[in-house]
C-alpha cells in the first residue's frame, strides 16, 4: 500500500499514543466505492480532508487526477510529491509570496485557483496563476460572488491574460439537512444559481459539491465533485446513512485507572473538537483534557486495565488530521504503512 | 527579546496568516507580575500552554528554573533547548520508548515524572528515570491516585531505586469556581487531601494548581504552583478577573467581502475550539469553517475590506498554539522577533 520499509514488521501494541490509525480495507472500499460513482475528473477529491499525499495517491490510483485543495501548501505539497495533474485551491488567497509558490508549480503540474473578487483576480495574474475559477455563493454565507458579479470577474481575468476554466460553487449549508429528498431538492436550486453562472462566465468546468450530497448531481449541470471526507469519513456525516464507512481513528493507552473511570492518552490537542467530545465505543466519555480523556466502560464491556490501547472515534476527522504528523496504516493488528501527514500548515 | 536576525524589519502587514502573534509588552508583564507574587522556584511554569521553548526562556529569566510539562516531548524539547534546570512531567506515561528519551535528558537537566500506580512506578524504574512525584487525585476525575495508595507506591519507587521528590495533585475541577472565596474555601479542602499524602509520603515537593487558583496557596502546604495560561492568557480564564491580560491573537486577512459578511482566512484548523468559537472584538462571528471565519461588524465599525487584518481571539489558547509552528512577537505593528512553537507533539 506504500513504501515504507520498516513499518511491516510493526504491531499496533507498538505504535507510539496518541496515534492515528487508518484501516487499510475499509479506506480501500471508500475510494473504491466514490470511484465507481464518479469515475476520473467526476470526482475532483478535497485533500483537506486528509492533509496525506500518500492518501492522495491512492485516490489517484482509482483513476482520479484531478484534486481540490483548501491552502496554498495542499497545491504545493501535492505539486511537490507529484500527486494529481490539475489542482484547484478552492478558497480565495491574496498573499503575493504563497500564490508565486504556486505560481512556480505551475511548471510541473496545473494549478486553478479561485477567485470571487476584482482584488483575488487580479493577486492571481500579477503571480501568475494560468487559470482561475469563478467561485459563485450558491448559499452559504462565506467566499463567492454573486451571479451578476461573475461575468466582470471572468472579463477582467481574461483580460489580463488568465483562463477562466468555469465556476465552482460549495453548498456547505446544505451538507447536513437531514432529510435526504429535502437535501435533494435544495442542492438542485442552488445548482440553479451555478448553471446560471455557468452560461455567464463560460468555461468548461461546474465544480461543487461535498461528501454529504456526493449522489445529488444526476440532472444539475455539475461535473465534477469535491468530496473529501467519504475516504476516511466522520461520525458527522455518518450521521446521514452514507455508503462509506470509517476508516480512521486515535489509538491511545489506558494511563491511569480510578475505581469509577480510566483515563486514556488522548486529549483535545489530538482530536478536532468543533463537533463536540469524541466517543469511544462502548464506553462513556466523561470529559476531555488537553491530554487525556476520561472515561468509564458500559455494562457490555470490562474495566479497561492500565496499558490497554483503546480507539477513540473523534467527531471531526479533517481538523484531527491536521493535528497529527503521521498516519499510521492497519490492516488488524499489524501495521502496515506509516503515512506522513505532510499537506499541514498553510 | 530573542536571536531571529531578520524579524527586526518586518511588519504585522508581511506576516502569511493565518498567524499567531504575541504582544511583547503584554506577555513580559504577565510574566513578571507573576514572577512577583511566585519567585523563584515558587512556580513551576507550565510548559504546555504555550509549547515554545523561546517563551519558557523568558519565564526562566524572570527567576523560575523550574517546569512543568504534560508529555515527554515538552520535557525532552526543553532539555535539548537547555531551558530549565528541573523539569516535571506532571503525566503518567508507560511508553518505554519515551521514558528512555527522558532517562536519557537526565545528562543534562534533573528530570521528575508524576505516577500513580505500580505500573507507572514500575515502568519510570525501568527506564532508569532518577526521580518520580506520586500523583495525587485531590478531586478531579482523572489521573492521581488515592492518599492510601500513595505510601505503596512511594514505598515501591524507593526500593527500585527511585527517588521520591514529593506530591503533586492538580484541582483542575476548581479553576473556574465563579465566586472567588468559594474558589478558595474548595481549593484548601483539596489542598488538605495532599497535607495528608505529603506526610505519609515524604519529600520535599507539594505542587499543585493552575492559573484560576494562582493566589490561593497562602495557608496550605503548596510550595510550588503550576500555573500556565498566566503567560498568554485566553478568554475562558478572563472570566475570573485575573490580574493577567490577553496577549496572543491568531492575525487573520479578510480574503472575501459580501453585502452582510465578511470571511477571514483563521478557520478551525487554526483554532481551538473546545471552549467554543473564537471572537474577534467589535464583530460579530458567524460560524467557524476550516480556513475561515465567516463574521459581521458591530455598529461601532466601519465593514472590513478585502485585504484588512484582523485579529481573532481563539476560545483556548493551548490548544491553540499547538495548531501553529511559529509565534510572531509583536511590539506595535513591528514584528521583533519569531519563535518555534518546538514542543508540539507528543
Amino acid at each position: 500500500m506504500g513504501s515504507s520499509p520498516t513499518a511491516g514488521t510493526m504491531n499496533i501494541a507498538d505504535l507510539p499514543t496518541p496515534a492515528v490509525v487508518i484501516d487499510a480495507a475499509i479506506l480501500r472500499n471508500n475510494i473504491t466505492h466514490m470511484a465507481t460513482l464518479h469515475p476520473a475528473t467526476a470526482l475532483r477529491p478535497h485533500v483537506k480532508a486528509h492533509k496525506c499525499t500518500s492518501l492522495a495517491r491512492l485516490q489517484q490510483d482509482a483513476g482520479h487526477t484531478a484534486f481540490t485543495c483548501a491552502t496554498p501548501r495542499e497545491v504545493i505539497g501535492m505539486a511537490s510529491a507529484g500527486v494529481g495533474a490539475d489542482l484547484l485551491l478552492a478558497n480565495e488567497v491574496l498573499d503575493p509570496q504563497r500564490l508565486a509558490q504556486m505560481a512556480r508549480a505551475q511548471d510541473t503540474t496545473r494549478v486553478t485557483v479561485a477567485v470571487d473578487s476584482q482584488d483575488t483576480v487580479r493577486a492571481a495574474a500579477r503571480a501568475g496563476i494560468a487559470n482561475v475559477l469563478i467561485d459563485i455563493n450558491v448559499g452559504l454565507p462565506r467566499c463567492g460572488c454573486s451571479v451578476d458579479d461573475a461575468p466582470r470577474l471572468a472579463d477582467l481575468a481574461r483580460s489580463l491574460g488568465v483562463e477562466v476554466r468555469g465556476v465552482m460553487g460549495y453548498e456547505g449549508h446544505l451538507m447536513m439537512v437531514a432529510d435526504k429528498q429535502e437535501r435533494r431538492d435544495k442542492v438542485h436550486e442552488a445548482m440553479q444559481i451555478l448553471a446560471d453562472a455557468s452560461l455567464r462566465v463560460g468555461g468548461d468546468i461546474v465544480s461543487a459539491g461535498g461528501t454529504g450530497t456526493f449522489d445529488m448531481y444526476d440532472g444539475t449541470v455539475v461535473n465534477e465533485v469535491q468530496t473529501g471526507s467519504y475516504a476516511l469519513m466522520d461520525t458527522y456525516y455518518s450521521q446521514l446513512g452514507l455508503p462509506f464507512h470509517q476508516a480512521m481513528w486515535v489509538l491511545g493507552t489506558v494511563i491511569s485507572v480510578s475505581p469509577e473511570w480510566a483515563v486514556v492518552d488522548v486529549g483535545l490537542k489530538a482530536l478536532g473538537m468543533d463537533h463536540g467530545d469524541p466517543s469511544i465505543d462502548q464506553h462513556k466519555v466523561w470529559f476531555c483534557s488537553d491530554e487525556h480523556i476520561t472515561f468509564s466502560p458500559s455494562d457490555r464491556v470490562s474495566f479497561p486495565s492500565i496499558g490497554d490501547q483503546i480507539r477513540v472515534t473523534p467527531g471531526h476527522i479533517d481538523p484531527t488530521m491536521s493535528m497529527h504528523s503521521t498516519a499510521f496504516v492497519i490492516d488488524g493488528d499489524a501495521v502496515i504503512d506509516q503515512w506522513p501527514i505532510d499537506l499541514r500548515g498553510w
